[in-house]
C-alpha cells in the first residue's frame, strides 16, 4: 500500500506545482482597466456556460449512478456508483480549476506582452500548465485514492502479493476484491467519460456556434473586423476558445488518461495480480513528476524560438520519463516474477510496449502537423487550389484528409503490433493484451505537458482578441501573433495526439471488456459479430452528421441574437462611445443552444452499447471494433482536413496568391468555415465516442453475462 | 446436366431479345446530317476511350492469368486463368455492345423526340436495355458455360447428385472436382472485377476530368453555354457519361451480377453438392428471363410519367423473379434433401433469404432518392443553405451525406440478419451462410432491367446534349429534359443498388474467402485481425483521395488543352461557320490521363490483399472486413453527398432563392462541383474495392494456406 502512496505523493506534486503556476500567473500585472474588463467579460462567460453545463450533467450524473446502483447491485453497483461519481466531480473540478486560471491569464498576457515575447510566453504557458498539472493530478490521485481505499478495504494486499479469497464487505454486500478492480475502479473512468461527452460535445457546438456566428454577421454582414467589441458575439466567441480548447481538450486527456491507467490496471490485476495493478499507476506517477520538472524547461529567449520552447517541455518529459520507466520496470515485475500459471520470462517487453506507446502517440501528432502545417507540401497545395475556386479547396481539403488517414493508421497498427508481440515475448498467455494497455499509459503518462502546451492555444488567442479589443499597438499585437501561431501548431499536434491516446485507451477497455464478459473470441464469422461491426461503423458516420448540423442550427440561433442586437441597440454597430452589447445574452444563447443539441447524440451513444450489449455481447464485440476503427479513421480525417484548411488561409492571408481580400482568398474562408465543424466540434467528437462507448460496455458488462 | 443447359436457354433468351432491341435501335431514323455528325463524333470518342482501355487490361490480364497459372499450378491455376480470361473477355464484350448501341441510340432519341416523349422514351429506354440484357446475358452465359464444362470433364454429376472422388485431368494435372468450384469458378468472378476496375475507376477519372475540365473553361472562362459545340471539350464531356454511367455501371453490375452467382454456387457447392451449386444458377436464369419480359412493359404514354414507365419494368421484373423463385426452391432443394451431414429441414428459408436480398437492394436504392431527390427535405435544405454561402451548402451536403448511411446500414444489417436466421432455419450448420449468398443472387437476379433503366440516363443525358448542339427547338429541348431529369433519379437509385449489391457480393465472397483458407473462425481479439481491420478501414480513405486528386489533375489537363485549342484556332472561341474544335484531341487527353492516373490505386487494390494475405491469413479476414465496412459508408457517404449537392443545384434552377446566376446559385454550383468526383469517381469506386479485394483473396487463397 505504501507503494500507492507514492502515486499519491506524485499526484500531490504535480497539484502543488499547478498551484505554484496559479498563484503567480495571478500575481502578474492584470493590464489596464479596459483590458481587465474584456478579460472579466470572458471569465463571467465562460464560468456562466460551465455553471450550466454542470447543472445539466449533474442530472445526467445522478440518474446513471442510480441506475448503477439498481441494475449492478450484484457486482458492488453502489460502490461503483460513488466512484463514477468522484470519477466525474475531479474531471469537472480539473475544468473548472484550469478556466479559471486560463480566462485570468490571457489579460495578463496581453499585459506581458508589451514588455516581451519571453515574458508573455511565460505567463501564457504558465497559465496552461495549470490546466495541465491540475488534469493529471487529480486523474491520477482520483484513481490512486480509489485503489487505496478498496485494498484497505478489502485487505486484499500483503506486501506486494495478492491474498486469496479476499472480499469487501459494504451495504450489506460482500464484493469479491477481484470484481472491485475489473468493475468498480472501471466506474471511475465511465466518470470521466460522461464530463467528457459533455465537455468535448456541448463545448464544441458551444466554440463553433459562437465563432461562426460572430464571423457571419460581423465581418460578412456588419462589416467589421475580427475581435471587435462592437460585436455582441465577440465574448461568447473567446468564451468559446476556451470552452472548447481548454476545457473540451482537458476533459478529453483527462478520460484518456484515466482510461489509460484504469483499463491496464485491471487487465494487469487478472494477470500480473497486485503488481501488474500496481504498474500502470507507478507508470503515471513517474509521469506525472517527470512532467512537473519539464514545464520549468519552457522559457521563452528573447528572439528565440516559442515552438522550440515548448518542444522543450514536451519532449523532455517524454525523454525522463522513459529513462525512469526503465529500472521501474525491472525492480517491479523483474525476470521470474510469477502470478498464477503466468511468469515473466523478459520484462524488457513491457518496458518496449512503453516506449512504442509513447513514440506511437508523438508520430501521429507530428503526421497531424506534415498535414497541416504551411510548412509542407499539402497546406500549399490546398491554398493553391484557391485560384480555381472553392471547389478545388474543399476537394484537396477533403483529399487531404483522407490520405492523412493512411500515416496515422500505419503508427498506431505499428505500435500495437509491437507491444503485442513484445508483451507476449515479455510473458506469455497474456502478456500482449497487457502491453497493448501498458503502452497507452506509455503514450498518456506525460499528460500533464501535453495539456500544459496544449491549453497555452487558447490563452495566447485569447490574449490576440484582448489586445486587439483593447486597442494596443502593432508591436503588442505582434507578439501576441506569434504566440496565437505557434499554438495553432501545437494544437494541431495535440489533436493528433488526443485521437490516438483514444484509439490505444478504448482498445485496453476494449480487451478488459472481452475478458470480463467472458468471451474467448470476437468471430467476424459470427453473424451478430458483423451486424455489430456494420451497425458500429456507421455510428461515428451519424453522430458526426449530427454534430455538423448542431453547429448549424446554433450558429443560426445566435446570428438571429446578433441581428436583434444591432437593431434594437442604437448606436452599438456605429461603436458610439459608452454603448455596450449585451455580450451575457449572446454567450447564454449559445450555451443552452449547446447544451439543448448535444441530448440526442449524447443519449445515442450512451445507450446504443446497452442495446446491442443487451441483445448479444459478441455483437457489441463487433459494434464496439466498428466504432473504434471508424471513429479513429473519422476523426483523424475531420481533425487534418479542419486543421489544412485553417493553415492554407492563413498562408494566403500571409500574401501568396493574391493575398487578403482575393479570390484565392475568399475561397480559402470558405474552405476555412467547412473545417471549423471538422475540426473543432465533429472531429473531437469522435475521440469521446470511442471511449465512452467502450467504458460503458466495461462498466455496464455484467448486465450482459446473466 | 440438363440443368445447366436450361441457364444457358434462359442467357441466350436474354441475349436474343438484346439483340432484337439492338437492331430495332438501329432501324429507327437517325435523325439530321448534324445530329448524325455529333452522334458519330461520341461514337468514335467512346470507341477510342475503350479500345485504348482494354489494350491497357489486356497487358495486366495476361500478367495476371500467368501468374495464375505459375503460382496457382496445384490448385488448377492455368484453368483457373484461362476462366480469369474468359470472364474478362465477356464483361468487355458486354461493354463494347452496349456502348455501341447506346452512342447510337442518342441521337436516335433526340430525333424520336422530335415526334414525341413515348416514341423517345422507348428508343433511349430500349437501347439501354441492349446494355442492360447484353450484361446479365453474357455474365450467366459465361458462367453457366464454366459450370458446364467442367461438369463435363469431371463428370462430377450424375443427375442431380455428385459422384465421389471426381476429379479433372487436364494439363497433366489432375484437379479435384471441389477445387474446380471453389478456385477455377472464382477465377472467372476475378476476370470480371479486373475489368470493372478499370471501367469504373478509369472511366470514372475520365468522365469527370471531361466534365470539370469542360464548364471550368468553357462556361467560367470563355462564358459558353453547356453543351456548345464550339467547346473542344464537348465530345470528351458527351463520351463521358457513355464511358462513366454505360460502361462503368455495366462493368460494375457485371462483377456483382457474376461474384452474386459464383460466390453462392462455391459455398452451395460445399453444403449442398450439385443441387446446392445449381441453385444460384437457376435463380439467375429465372431473374433473366423475367427481366426480359419485363423490358417490355416500359412503354411511353402521351402525358404519361417516365420514371412510373420505368418502374413498371423495375418492379415487374422482382414481382416475376420472386413468384417463380418460390417453386424452384421447393423443388431443387425440397424438405429432406440430404448432403453429407447436412439435411434441408425448411426450404422456404432460402425462398425467405432471396426475397430478403431483393428487397433490401430497392430498399437501398429508395433511401438513396430520398437524400438525393429535391421532392425531399434534405435536398430542399441543402439548397436553402445556399443563401449563407458555399461553406454550408458543402456542410449540410457532408452531412446528408453521412446521415444517409444510417438507413442503408439498417437495411442491409437487416437482409444479413434474416437470411442468415432464415437459412439457418432452413438447414442447420452452414445454412446460414449459404443463405446470405442467396439473397446476394436475389438482389441481383434481375440485373438485367436494372442496369437497361440506369443506361437509360446517359443515352436521354446525351440525346439533351445533342439536341443543343443540333439547335433543336423549345418542344424537343424539353422532351428531352424531362426524360434526363427521370434518369437522375433512376440514376441515384441504381447507385445505391450497386453499393448494396457489392456488398453483398463481397460478403458472399468473404464467407467463401474463410471457407477455402480454412479459417473457423476470424477473432478481433486476435492481435493480427484487429490489424487488419485498421489497415483495411484506412484503405477505402486512402483510395478516395487518390481518386479525388486523381481528377483534379487530370481535369488540369484538359484545362489547358482547351486554353490551347481556343489560342491556336482562329474563330474557334467566336463560333466561325466551318471552323470546328479538335475533339479528338480533347478525348484523348482524358482517356490518356486516367489510365495514367489508375496506374497506382488499381495497383494497390490488385497488391495489398496479397501482401495482407501472405502475412497472415486471419490478418486478411480483418483486412477484407474493414474494406467491406469503410468502403460501403464511405460508398453511401459519397454517392448521396454527390446526388444531394447535384439535385440541391437543380433545385435552385428552378427557380427557389433566387434561382440561376443568383449568390445561392453560385454557392449551389460549388457543392454540385465538389460532388462530382464524389458521386461519380470516388464514391462508385468503393463498389469496385470491396469485390475486387475479396475476391482477390478466394482466388488467391492456396498462397496463403501453405
Amino acid at each position: 500500500m505504501l507503494y500507492v502512496l507514492l502515486a499519491i505523493a506524485a499526484a500531490l506534486i504535480g497539484l502543488g506545482t499547478a498551484a505554484y503556476y496559479a498563484f503567480w500567473v495571478l500575481k502578474q500585472d492584470p493590464g489596464s482597466e479596459l483590458m481587465q474588463k474584456i478579460s472579466k467579460h470572458i471569465q463571467q462567460g465562460a464560468l456562466a456556460f460551465l455553471t450550466r453545463e454542470y447543472r445539466t450533467v449533474a442530472v445526467v450524473l445522478v440518474v446513471i449512478a442510480i441506475a448503477m446502483a439498481v441494475f449492478l447491485q450484484a457486482s458492488g453497483g453502489i460502490v461503483m456508483g460513488i466512484a463514477y461519481l468522484v470519477g466525474a466531480v475531479f474531471s469537472a473540478s480539473a475544468g473548472f480549476i484550469g478556466m479559471t486560471i486560463a480566462t485570468r491569464a490571457n489579460a495578463r498576457t496581453t499585459q506581458a506582452a508589451t514588455r516581451s515575447l519571453p515574458k508573455a510566453l511565460e505567463v501564457a504557458f504558465r497559465g496552461g500548465a495549470v490546466m495541465g498539472l491540475t488534469v493529471a493530478g487529480l486523474g491520477l490521485l482520483g484513481v490512486s485514492l480509489c485503489f487505496l481505499i478498496f485494498l484497505f478495504a478489502t485487505g486484499l494486499v500483503s506486501g506486494l502479493d495478492i491474498v486469496d479469497g479476499a472480499t469487501w464487505s459494504i451495504f450489506g454486500l460482500s464484493i469479491p476484491a477481484m470484481t472491485v478492480f475489473s468493475d468498480v475502479i472501471p466506474g471511475f473512468g465511465l466518470g470521466a467519460s460522461t464530463i467528457a461527452l459533455f465537455a468535448r460535445v456541448g463545448g464544441g457546438i458551444y466554440t463553433k456556434a459562437a465563432d461562426v456566428g460572430a464571423d457571419l454577421v460581423g465581418k460578412v454582414e456588419a462589416g467589421i473586423p475580427e475581435d471587435d467589441p462592437r460585436n455582441p458575439a465577440v465574448i461568447a466567441d473567446n468564451v468559446g476558445d476556451n470552452v472548447g480548447d481548454v476545457a473540451g481538450m482537458g476533459a478529453d486527456l483527462y478520460e484518456s488518461y484515466v482510461g489509460a491507467i484504469v483499463a491496464p490496471l485491471a487487465l494487469g490485476a487478472l494477470y500480473l495480480g497486485f503488481r501488474g495493478a500496481l504498474l500502470p499507476v507507478l507508470i503515471a506517477a513517474v509521469g506525472m513528476i517527470c512532467s512537473a520538472i519539464a514545464t520549468t524547461f519552457v522559457r521563452g529567449k528573447e528572439g528565440g524560438n516559442a515552438g522550440r520552447a515548448l518542444n522543450f517541455g514536451t519532449y523532455g518529459a517524454a525523454i525522463l520519463t522513459l529513462a525512469a520507466c526503465y529500472p521501474l520496470v525491472m525492480w517491479l515485475v523483474p525476470k521470474g516474477t510469477v502470478f498464477g500459471e503466468m511468469t515473466v520470462s523478459n520484462p524488457l517487453g513491457f518496458f518496449i510496449a512503453i516506449f512504442i506507446g509513447l513514440a506511437a502517440g508523438m508520430a501521429i501528432g507530428q503526421a497531424s502537423e506534415i498535414y497541416t502545417s504551411d510548412a509542407y507540401k499539402a497546406v500549399k497545395k490546398i491554398a493553391e487550389s484557391g485560384t480555381t475556386g472553392p471547389a478545388t479547396v474543399i476537394l484537396s481539403g477533403l483529399a487531404t484528409g483522407m490520405q492523412s488517414t493512411a500515416a496515422s493508421i500505419v503508427f498506431l497498427v505499428v505500435a500495437m503490433g509491437v507491444s503485442f508481440v513484445a508483451g507476449d515475448w515479455a510473458m506469455a498467455n497474456g502478456g500482449g493484451i497487457f502491453a497493448v494497455g501498458l503502452s497507452a499509459i506509455g503514450m498518456l503518462a506525460t499528460t500533464g505537458v501535453v495539456v500544459a502546451v496544449d491549453a497555452y492555444g487558447p490563452i495566447a488567442d485569447n490574449a490576440g482578441g484582448i489586445s486587439e479589443m483593447s486597442h494596443q499597438g502593432p508591436e503588442v499585437r505582434e507578439i501576441t501573433d506569434s504566440l496565437d501561431s505557434v499554438g495553432n501548431t501545437t494544437a494541431a499536434i495535440a489533436k493528433g495526439f488526443a485521437i490516438a491516446s483514444a484509439a490505444v485507451t478504448a482498445l485496453a477497455y476494449f480487451a478488459l471488456y472481452a475478458e470480463k464478459v467472458g468471451l474467448t473470441k470476437i468471430d467476424i464469422l459470427d453473424n451478430k459479430v458483423i451486424i455489430g461491426l456494420f451497425l458500429g461503423g456507421m455510428f461515428p458516420f451519424l453522430f458526426s452528421s449530427m454534430a455538423i448540423n448542431a453547429v448549424g442550427r446554433a450558429a443560426q440561433a445566435m446570428i438571429e441574437e446578433v441581428r436583434r442586437q444591432f437593431r434594437e441597440i442604437t448606436g452599438l454597430r456605429e461603436g458610439v462611445e459608452g454603448v455596450e452589447g449585451e455580450y451575457g445574452k449572446c454567450v447564454d444563447i449559445a450555451t443552452s443552444a449547446a447544451l439543448k443539441e448535444m441530448v440526442l447524440p449524447a443519449s445515442l451513444a450512451s445507450a446504443l452499447p446497452i442495446l446491442v450489449g443487451l441483445w448479444s455481447k459478441a455483437a457489441l464485440g463487433g459494434f464496439l471494433a466498428g466504432v473504434l476503427v471508424v471513429g479513429f479513421l473519422m476523426a483523424i480525417f475531420m481533425a487534418n482536413a479542419g486543421g489544412a484548411w485553417d493553415n492554407a488561409k492563413k498562408y494566403v492571408e500571409g500574401g501568396v496568391f493574391g493575398g487578403k481580400g482575393s479570390d484565392a482568398h475568399k475561397a480559402a474562408v470558405v474552405g476555412d468555415t467547412v473545417g471549423d465543424p471538422f475540426k473543432d466540434t465533429a472531429g473531437p467528437s469522435m475521440n469521446i465516442l470511442i471511449k465512452v462507448m467502450s467504458v460503458i460496455a466495461v462498466v455496464f458488462a455484467p448486465l450482459f453475462t446473466r
